[in-house]
């Protein structure tokens, strides 16, 4: 691996050696110190594009774990405002020595511009391009589904066989693309369910089967249900008539998450929007993974960094 | 201790141990390495959903001092544009290992909220919220005034008999509530002085007398002025005629500065509206400790951090 | 050097001490781990009133470089909006412990304010003042320059006879200032070329030539031509009919380009205006020194930051 861009190009090898790469850093957090000399002396830029709490932080806390130089970059307040491209910003970057860029844009490709151009020689990770991929949210969720399906036994495995029911605004969610091929390499069965209006028919290429009807989605008992964040802010029309119908129809409500076996997974990616996409009941039960989504995202993130960055302190740099 | 919210909470024995373990920390900055190795490893997340130059800078100063990791959250260019509330943040804060939080928010309560609800177990510093309180800020405020009082005697002394009047808007003071409490426990004797439509009723159940007359509190020859910043982001209504009539009437005027005794000790949170609450005449003179106070607030929440943090590293956390 | 606000009094003895203590920075950075100890326990304030991507980073790369602690103070989110002048601030950043202050400041003389005034007793770098000044930006240039004309023999060495053509908006760039009076500090001669709106008679008393013919000044056959940014949100007035008119007058297009010779240095210092002040054939191309002015940047300040803290810590603060 070379850079972080997509889960569709993760070979299952890859993809298990950066989730095994995850547990033992997790391993390194429960110590008094947890921080690493891995990344000392590498300069890490976290290039922001687009807001973001959870995944800034998680990246910062993850390379400072990790003992790297940070530099926060964000696209407010910077020579974007005075029309520089990408490309300048690429290369200023290169110039100032930076050792791997995170990159989050708003552009669907923008990080694989970024990697693929030759602007810049230095790992790049894909903090979120567009609808496009979020790679490490859906390492994280593998992560913690592996957690959950297998406990301190999780090392070295797949997620075979494991039934993910995925929910929502498919459409505009990235998260949702990048799971979808992690899953599926990681030989998990993946159902999308969502409104029609958010779950067109370019979906029938993915390897998912596709479904309108929560209810008998949820009645064939899955391992995991997913539930994606309504994202307001990025929906330019009107896709479904009220969020209270919305909630209604596609939302884990109370009632349909008491339906539920007990032992099912309930995944967010987080920030949850409670009472649309997802009850309090649920998203605070104890089947919920939220919190530990956003935990084991500084692990995998912390993973990610390091394989990626030693190889460049091998030399490819 | 675990957290720090409030000077009314505060005992006489851990306001002073604060004092003292802040003039600790005073000694080590007169060092060539200023860095002391106490926070090694330790992550602190500044919550800042307000701009503030001084305090936020100050923190962060104190926090690398002690070679702690620190993440700097600025509420604007974040998720709270998306809607997250305080709980999904203080959450993903704790997720992501955080292990103190220092926060400004514009709502009283706020702090107190994120150290009680059981949303992340880490020791919580609460650097202003809303008109409520501003701990750090009292107790370098009481560092000064006992470091100007006792010299290099000053460990372990409260200010017992020391009369200080504080002046102005106290009514949208966090500044003045928190130090009402800790001079209180401290042993000082408070008189507040201000305007009336600033200075309404409720302040007589504080432990301090109050006036409306500044030139009658300065007869009687304190130990202390105080003079209150005037806030005018913060005043929604018109609370007096015109600045230079609250200048005339409550300000630090270079003759009222004049008519007090040459050991009365001038004090002002900063920053100072010069020609407004106080003249340049008192700002710039010896008796000021403007710049004492920013200078002693860096030891004053290096102390705090150190003495919360310590707490997590024995194994609250 | 106590600080850095100018170029026009440097002598050539401390400019060249400048560029070759930026070739011992530039040789560690080669090395596997590029952190040096240098200035490990000093706090250095980068205090931004105006935003900017590359000299943020670069001096932020320089400072982690060097080990120093890094506080970044951007005006917007900052006290700034309270109405605090740039004494109060200086203030608090001396009385907070900083130990040297990078600035930049949309007003010229607010670096030398800062410098002068006493409010702060700490080596201060000018990082671009209004339309005054840009020193550092004027010695990595000067670095880059004697760097391509004499390779690694190159230390101890000026300018000398060196004839460099500063081409465009001359009136707003602080960039020419600061180069005129560095290379002429250094022994080469420099010709101002540009439209008669943007190069009026005030700059006869330069040490520079004037003129209006970018043809007839190629001719001459420079060693370097160095085209300025044309910087849109600096010009409050119509300085020229059309961008495309001045592309064709003063631009160096692909046609001006190609008729240098193979060995004239051509310098930008960035951002770059493709198709404006600058084709993509010559910012391409092997002559063009954009990037390796940007990677020298970061050297150069290290030099800066180190020459003028070591003092610091000798016991000048």
């Amino acid at each position: 691996m070379r850079h972080l861009i997509s889960t569709a190009t993760l070979t299952r090898e890859e993809a298990i050696l950066l989730l095994d790469t995850a547990e033992d850093m997790a391993a390194t957090q429960d110590r008094e110190v947890k921080k690493l000399p891995a990344l000392r002396g590498v300069t890490v830029v976290n290039l922001f594009y687009e807001d973001s709490t959870r995944t800034r932080i998680s990246f910062e806390a993850a390379e400072k774990r990790l003992s790297a130089d940070v530099i926060n970059f964000a696209a407010k307040g910077s020579s974007v405002s005075k029309g520089e491209s990408l490309k300048d910003t690429a290369q200023t970057l290169h110039a100032v020595g930076a050792d791997a860029v995170v990159i989050r844009h708003p552009a669907s490709g923008a990080a694989q511009m970024l990697a693929e151009r030759g602007w810049i020689n230095a790992p790049i990770i894909n903090a979120g391009d567009g609808c496009h991929e979020h790679p490490t949210q859906a390492l994280l969720d593998a992560f913690t589904l592996r957690r959950r399906l297998h406990g301190n036994k999780a090392r070295g495995r797949g997620l075979d066989g494991a039934r993910v029911v995925i929910v929502g605004d498919v459409l505009h969610s990235r998260v949702a693309r990048s799971n979808v091929w992690l899953l599926g390499a990681l030989g998990a069965e993946v159902e999308l369910v969502g409104p029609p209006t958010l779950l067109p028919g370019e979906f029938d290429r993915w390897p998912a089967t596709t479904g309108y009807d929560l209810d008998a989605a949820l009645a064939r008992k899955p391992d995991a249900v997913m539930m994606l964040r309504i994202q307001a802010e990025r929906m330019r029309a009107a896709f479904f008539p009220h969020t209270r119908e919305y909630a209604r129809m596609w939302g884990l409500t109370e009632q349909r998450f008491r339906s539920l076996p007990e032992d099912t997974v309930v995944m967010h990616p987080g920030p949850m929007n409670r009472g649309l996409e997802i009850s309090s009941a649920a998203a605070d039960s104890k089947q919920a993974t939220v919190l530990e989504q956003v935990a084991n995202g500084v692990s995998v993130r912390m993973a990610a960094l390091y394989l990626l960055c030693s190889g460049v302190k091998e030399g490819t740099n």
